[in-house]
């Protein structure tokens, strides 16, 4: 029987729709299409973690110069094997064990199309029927976004804002059952700002330890630590309980759209290895998307040959912004930063919507700034925190405060009158 | 309670190992490791896709300079929009549309990595509970194994050797059932070297039609047509049944390590918007990986800028390649080609294990090959074909010769004493 053209059979999978409502994309899509196109003023993401943009931000030629070599070549165009060629493989291994007590074999790293799909791979891996992981609150929606996509049950433990954003223990202890896998760690932490020191993590390793639990460690904003406290990788602790390293050169380097990071097994004791993670993790990524083979061929060059002035540079332009963030909001009554940042590229402050008329939550709020001032900032609820907000400081200085000046006459034409 | 280190409690998903180990990746490792490191010879790879490592199958300068271009602009340095930048949406779509009866909109494609995760993108997007799709057989497992991982049924129609391997639609009919969704047509084949005409494409679109599914068009080996027939796309009956083409420059241009490919919708009567399909697709999109943003900057100049005779020079390598594999074939007796490749770069031929002693199946033979003779050749089953073989011929002519001499003398010292 013929079939007329309405009657096609074909449907799409609906749960992909809600899966990716919850990322933070899907969230600054929203607020940016609230914009208001007669306002003549350019408009100021403070909002996204991508200052790749801005002149200052920009990466180092060392970089540029490593790709272009690379293609040149001609050695990089093939398929890449599943887990990275070798060479990048290796100098990843070298990169990270500069800061550890032992050193990384090429075998305990994984390259990955960055940060991102390291964090796809762990949760996939890691998703045996009713397993459960525990993610921090805040944190970075994607994990939230990805369980659900693989049936990995979540729980949220909190981060404490008032002890600069450690782990609340009492909460990972009282969530964790014989079901749980696995904890996540952000460190420097989206979307707080904050850094964790030594001790901090070592009780880190001791809760996860205690559990039996793994530690799977955010590192993409590794060494963007501009405080007092130096960056430490959780790693440092792989002899007293298995870590999953994830990174990138996403961050360090601003080059989000290169798409290279990595997945890495701290795990001296291979604890890993025998329990059989590291056979599903190669599986997983045998029917995986790999990293661009000739970005890998620049890798090495890209980590080994990059000049610390260049790092040093970048720090210190963020140091700044976050001094003149964490300064202007202190003239914005109805925001609140229980805590300086001190790394990454955001902070998180405490939104008084009492003092505000017509204004009931976060997400209103943002939604106001963006249409009235050309202003974006991620409401906290698309990281967990209802009626807090995320502030980017990672942006031209000048365009920074001009934002900050808006939120600020903002608050003055919102504030209640008494 | 403190646990001891052998008390962890994670496991993995153990289904991974089996979603992975049908990929054609997983059995060339598999042959790979069969080879004999005290031969002498260098080992002749025949059973890959991938030829971008041999000095005649080098990608054009264009290509390479449209990256250092695009890297070196710095304006491709930030992450890409969801569904790829418009500049190569544009171009891909001006690419494709040179060859239709109508004209694609940038909107009709999203960029993806490479057509590895366009397949991915399209199974996952056609799942819904209780659905099936109609793969080739032969085929190309990646189809199998993203199924598998996305829950989607599969059913296997054939295609026909006696007819160059032409879709065999009595079984097509016959697997259709209320819950199919779409079929897939590999044009120009994978395994078979095969090129589909004008009419038979016509079809396979009626079919489609009467059975109100989809039509997904994987033409990655897009223009590798060299024999009488010439390339046509599948998007050209787009008007009378929606077709979505999943395509890259991994083939064309031998660059397969670039990951750069696209989904298109071929859909002028808009049935796949309607139908909620393109949601979906971006909603998948929104929590997956994207392709490296400088590599879709360099896209319209790769796409407008390659020159004909770049493209005539290869077509020109792999005919004389195919040629060369389909004669010195006849003289194995215990092989034999049923169609003289036309396109892509494969052959597939069928296997005579009466003829041989000592040799069960294909699988048999192709590791017996690989440690004796240090040549790999993809065993049949791995795409769908017990006892048959897929032989690439994309390879430098001198060692394709090579390679065939030494299965001949495999042959003759295999051979049956009457
Ligand atoms: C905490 C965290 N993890 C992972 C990622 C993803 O990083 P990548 O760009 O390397 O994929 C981000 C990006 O913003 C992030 O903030
Ligand atoms: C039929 C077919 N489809 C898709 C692909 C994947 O192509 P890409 O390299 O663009 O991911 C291949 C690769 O060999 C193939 O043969």
């Amino acid at each position: 029987m013929e079939n007329t053209s309405d009657n096609w059979k074909f449907k799409g999978n609906k749960e992909l729709n809600s899966a990716s409502a919850i990322t933070v994309r899907g969230a600054l899509n929203a607020l940016m299409s609230n914009l208001n196109a007669s306002d003549e003023r350019a408009a100021i993401p403070l909002g996204h973690g991508d200052p790749s943009a801005f002149p200052c931000f920009r990466t180092t030629t060392v970089a540029d110069d490593a790709i272009c070599d690379s293609v040149r070549s001609a050695k990089f165009n093939s398929y890449s094997p599943t887990v990275g060629i070798l060479p990048a493989r290796r100098a990843v291994a070298d990169y990270l064990s500069q800061d550890l007590p032992y050193k990384l074999s090429p075998d305990d790293v994984y390259l990955t199309l960055g940060c991102t799909q390291a964090i796809e791979v762990i949760l996939t891996v890691l998703s045996s029927p009713g397993a459960n992981i525990l993610l921090p609150r805040p944190g970075f929606p994607y994990y939230e976004a990805r369980a659900a996509f693989c049936n990995l049950e979540v729980r949220h433990f909190d981060l404490l804002p008032e002890k600069g954003w450690e782990v609340d223990f009492d909460s990972v202890e009282a969530l964790a059952d014989k079901n749980t896998v696995a904890m996540v760690i952000i460190n420097p932490g989206n979307p707080c700002g904050s850094v964790y020191s030594y001790e901090h993590l070592e009780k880190v390793a001791k809760m996860a330890k205690k559990l039996g639990i793994i530690v799977i460690a955010d590192e993409v904003y590794d060494h963007l630590a501009f405080g007092s406290k130096p960056f430490v990788p959780m790693g440092v602790f792989g002899s007293s309980v298995p870590v999953v390293t994830l990174g990138s050169i996403s961050k360090r380097w601003i080059v989000p759209g290169w798409r290279l990071g990595w997945l890495v097994t701290n795990d001296p004791n291979g604890i890993l290895r025998k329990s059989g993670i590291v056979d599903c993790i190669i599986a997983f990524l045998n029917v995986s998307a790999d990293p661009v083979t000739f970005i890998q061929g620049a890798l090495p060059q890209i980590l080994e040959k990059t000049k610390e002035d260049f790092f040093s540079k970048i720090k210190t332009i963020l140091r700044q912004a976050a001094d003149i963030c964490y300064e202007k909001i202190k003239e914005i009554p109805c925001i609140e930063c229980p805590q300086k940042p001190e790394g990454s590229m955001f902070v998180m402050v405490k939104l008084d919507t009492s003092l505000l008329d017509g204004i009931d939550n976060d997400m209103d709020f943002c939604l106001s700034l963006a249409s009235e001032e050309s202003v974006i900032v991620l409401p906290g609820i698309c990281v967990g925190l209802r009626n807090w907000l995320r502030i980017t400081f990672a942006i031209e200085p000048a365009s920074l405060e001009d934002g900050l000046r808006r939120i600020k006459s903002f608050y003055e034409r919102h504030s209640k009158k008494k």
